[in-house]
């Protein structure tokens, strides 16, 4: 399979177009991003970790009967994975308090829920990526409520799957960031990645924070805590 | 009944205490406030007509099985209701794009949805009213399931008979905000007020506005669409 030109260069990753109308080569970055773009950087060997892991757990998923858009990995930046149609909804899955959740609401950070919660935003960089709900969706008909009932349905089993292996690692899942795409023939697909750029895991015995915030708030050993949660994700799968 | 001390002063509304414990006095005022109260005002008039408006459309939606706090009007201005315990979150209904909906997703004031919307604001002036989703209000123990459902349910229903009683008034209902209450028994019951303050009405020919927005955004003409729009109504019911 031959690369082509670039399709679309995103804050962390580059797509590029393939010889094969259905497949995609996804390139991940070091690029860094924070508060819809206002904060810029770099993570040296990030990209390097957040396509790994994104592809190991995918695989994960998929063994868990949830369809993904991974095909195969390249190499160490460089993945090929199916073409698909975005839904420009960010779902979010959260179990515990925290981020913007923590702020919109004025609550704690580290309040663990009872169940966990799903909200989507709309995926528009000029509006901020608002907050939306299922009829808002469905009335600017930006999903159908049948697409919207298996986002919701796959969301919730990616956390219950993803919460189970991190707790194998000694690591918290407290919220994520999913996307979902459709392939040509309608399936909807996870697509995106899932790395510690839209996952926030915390160490479950100290608390330490092992994901992006490190960057987003200037807490230091921002590769280090890359590096340490991909060395545990190794350790088990 | 006698009116004892006040128990809270509202933006728009004082309510009293009575030597029943199970009932309030509402008084309505001609204040009026926008933008989270940045913006403040008088509408002469405004407080006889929302409280007449608003007790004969609690009387109509009684009438079709909808329960409300409306016990009796005292006089222009006061108004006896049950005492409830308000369930901190906002209910707006929304049948045409406007306001902060057209703002929040960059859709055009007037795009007319396939079907209702609704949303609820969790009530908060220092947080400034933020959207919240089902998941989070449960999450955040705000309601019950149930007290969700039935809200939801009511809210549709609450849309449906204000939208025919309207229609014939030659009136569009854009869109409206709710506020549900528990009686001592724990019955969810509709409290405040349906008014032009917590309506967008717009006359349904010429698309004139019959409601505060013309407070809001100062178009003139605030006290005469007051008029107008309970002169229709009193045609009506």
């Amino acid at each position: 399979m031959t690369q082509r030109d670039q399709l679309y260069e995103g804050k962390a990753k580059k797509v590029f177009l393939t010889d094969d109308p259905e497949l995609l080569i996804v390139h991940y970055k070091d690029d860094a991003t924070a508060f819809n773009g206002l904060k810029k950087g770099q993570i040296a060997g990030k990209g390097v970790i957040n396509n790994k892991m994104s592809n190991r757990l995918m695989m994960l998923l998929e063994k868990e009967g949830i369809p993904t858009h991974f095909v195969r990995e390249i190499n160490d930046r460089d993945t090929i994975v199916k073409k698909v149609s975005i839904v420009p909804l960010e779902v979010i899955i959260r179990n515990i308090a925290a981020g913007s959740f923590s702020k919109r609401y004025g609550v704690a950070e580290g309040v663990v829920f009872d169940s966990p919660t799903i909200e989507f935003s709309y995926k528009n960089d000029e509006l901020g990526d608002p907050l939306i709900n299922d009829y808002h969706a469905l009335a600017l008909k930006i999903a159908s409520e049948a697409d919207i009932a298996q986002i919701k349905k796959y969301a919730f089993l990616v956390n219950e799957k993803l919460k189970a292996f991190w707790k194998e690692c000694g690591v918290t899942l407290v919220d994520f960031k999913l996307e979902f795409g459709k392939t040509s023939d309608g399936t909807i697909v996870l697509a995106d990645e899932i790395s510690p750029d839209t996952c926030r895991l915390w160490d479950s015995k100290t608390g330490e924070k092992l994901d992006k915030d490190r960057f987003r708030r200037d807490l230091g050993g921002v590769e280090e805590a890359y590096e340490e949660i991909m060395k545990r994700l190794s350790a088990h799968i």
